[in-house]
């Protein structure tokens, strides 16, 4: 059974292994609520599964750590455990289905680790997994569903305690729900006046569900961005942990994250993966009643993939007016593109790319496509540019999806 | 004349108002030697330049501060000063030449400040500024070659130095030389053993060329995307104090800046200006004598501008073998679109744009282009790619640039 005793030991444990990551005051992210940040994606490893993952190894017999230890994780489970392990000298083996990311399994072995690749999905990773558990007798270390494991994620509750005291609320980012349940039942048997909530993808609400219908769901698919968070099944441990200890669980959708991860970039300097940033996204798009409140945003991990992290920006920059692609349909004739060149250039954007194509089936035999992306201030910009190519006598077409 | 005795009182000044911002273990940089990074990207405002701001103004006497303050900027300096003359009730003017980005003109007001837009260019903005205190009596705050604002930057030094007693040496970025000469003022005289560098953007030397030629030196234009740390002439009194109590500086190029940035993005989870990454670009290139040492980089901002940060992303990509843009020639005949797509797909790369275009002057007049986009994991997947291509016998054509 999970104990404050045992949070306390791990926190003894992790003293000199885990990062007492920074709490910073976040107040200009613009919300209602005051916002303070537990920065667990600058923890090591780039997120807070080092905590549970050291403490639960930690805590293995001598025997127990000679047959060395398995987990099945294509994400930051692998590196705690893996960085866990190496600091002990204990063998690592991760299996990981063969589409994982290249980033993760290289800095996964550089951790120390031992990669099998596994063709498949994440359950077929987890099916040799179990396999090479019952030839090797190595232990598996689960991601969630452990009450050490949650022990050492709790951890985090007591730091988040001593660096703001007058907390009113604590937001947590829910996958299985490890953490979820660790951060709940440190603070509300500590303080049970701090309410604490979770946040999860509306994509990949498998806690949400469970704890509305009362009894675990599971779900088809998962299909969030927010990959660290992607869980078809909540825990037996963690679902009842927070059926006792959290006061709500709300979802946020794909674009409030992706705006999240943005604004934490441009306001305060920090790289948020997906679920990591679904606290934030919480707070921002006021899914919670924390007007005025004192509210620590637990930000879980800041490894995200580069190629998303672009794409993230790219449609943040769209959807904030800083960046602006305009198709205009010309007559073929020369000094068409001069003319619109100089409009552009005239208020004061940036042309980034010109596209000017043929024609289209679609559209008189003598006009062509010309599809120009630029750089803009804001929307009033874009407006402006737009008003002035129409007085020119330029047609803007809208650009068709898919 | 600056004392370690200014530089404790502004410690003590700041003690409640600059954020003591975390000195972050970056051993992962990979580089030879061992990397700590004083995050004053995290401090308020998203730079260190609210430091030297608040104690230089804290320090006017009541008259002056009744009669307000100005500054010239369009960077971090007009945000650290908005910012402290916020705190202490005083009325701050900054001017800006009108091309600033806007998200640093918002920020600025945000901050409580009032913005001056003027005409040209930043020179232009500053001979306004020396006007407006002609007029007003208003007192300018110099963004670096003050003594009080030289001892503000200093207090950096003294975090230094308590938060890792046994570092090697401090790297330090450079623009006019105001964090260069306090850091160095404070380390050296509390510990000489401890070595302190300097780091310019390779296009805006001035200190660089300065100290190499003994007295100071104007350049013409610093073309850099640094734009924290493009200044064209050194102040004196920094000048004076680099020459006294630096070891070395050296320079850096633009990649190496965006290549710094980029890293520290995806294995710090740490946003970092082109100004605050030169330190970790030095340490990273072996611009330095420091293998095998204890060093503590100094990330001084983070404020920049997401569409160079896209760039800078998207650049990256490119260089580190994640992003591959291939031209192919295609005979215009049906199923050859088919034929490439079936090749990228069995590789396992990731088709994010295509480009199919008409005939080329320069081609036969059957032939075609297509232009592929596509993630890719590293370059051997690249290679790959293209000799499976070459294999079905379709031609790679470079991509001509510009």
């Amino acid at each position: 059974m999970l104990t404050l005793d045992k949070i306390y030991h791990a926190a003894f444990v992790l003293k000199d292994v885990a990062r007492k990551t920074d709490l910073i005051d976040a107040t200009n992210l613009g919300a209602n609520a005051q916002i303070f940040l537990k920065t667990e994606n600058l923890q090591l490893t780039g997120s807070f599964k080092l905590r549970g993952a050291y403490y639960k190894i930690s805590q293995l017999s001598p025997e127990q750590k000679a047959a060395g230890i398995l987990a099945c994780s294509a994400g930051n489970h692998a590196q705690g455990v893996a960085l866990a392990a190496a600091e002990m000298g204990i063998r690592s083996v991760i299996c990981m289905p063969d589409g994982a990311p290249i980033s993760k399994v290289e800095a996964t072995k550089r951790l120390g680790a031992e990669v099998v690749l596994v063709h498949g999905t994440y359950d077929d990773a987890y099916a040799h997994a179990l396999q090479l558990q019952a030839e090797t007798g190595a232990t598996l270390i689960h991601p969630f569903d452990d009450e050490l494991v949650i022990a050492g994620q709790g951890t985090i509750g007591l730091e988040v305690l001593e660096q703001l005291a007058d907390a009113d609320a604590v937001v947590v980012p829910v996958g299985g729900g490890g953490l979820l349940a660790g951060v709940a039942y440190a603070v509300k048997n500590l303080n049970p006046k701090i309410k604490v909530y979770g946040v999860q993808a509306a994509l990949a609400p498998s806690m949400y569900e469970s704890v509305k219908c009362g009894s675990s769901v599971t779900l088809e698919t998962v299909p969030t961005f927010a990959d660290g968070i992607a869980v078809k099944t909540p825990g037996e441990h963690t679902l009842d942990l927070v059926q006792k200890y959290v006061d709500d669980i709300v979802t946020v959708c794909e674009d409030e994250i992706a705006t999240a991860i943005l604004t934490l970039m441009e306001k305060q300097k920090l790289v948020s993966e997906g679920a990591g940033a679904v606290s934030v996204a919480a707070v921002m798009f006021d899914k919670l009643p924390l007007k005025g409140k004192k509210v620590v945003c637990l930000l879980s991990g800041g490894n995200i993939d580069v190629n998303i992290l672009s794409r993230v920006i790219t449609r943040g920059l769209v959807t904030s007016g800083r960046n602006a692609t305009l198709q205009i349909a010309l007559e073929d004739k020369p000094g068409q593109l001069l003319g619109v060149s100089r409009i552009i250039s005239a208020c004061g954007a940036n042309v980034t790319s010109v596209h000017h194509a043929g024609s289209d089936p679609n559209m008189a035999i003598t006009s062509c496509f010309l599809t120009v992306a630029m750089e803009t201030r804001d929307f009033a910009q874009i407006a402006e540019i737009k008003a002035a190519l129409a007085r020119e006598g330029f047609q803007i077409v809208p650009i068709r999806q898919g």
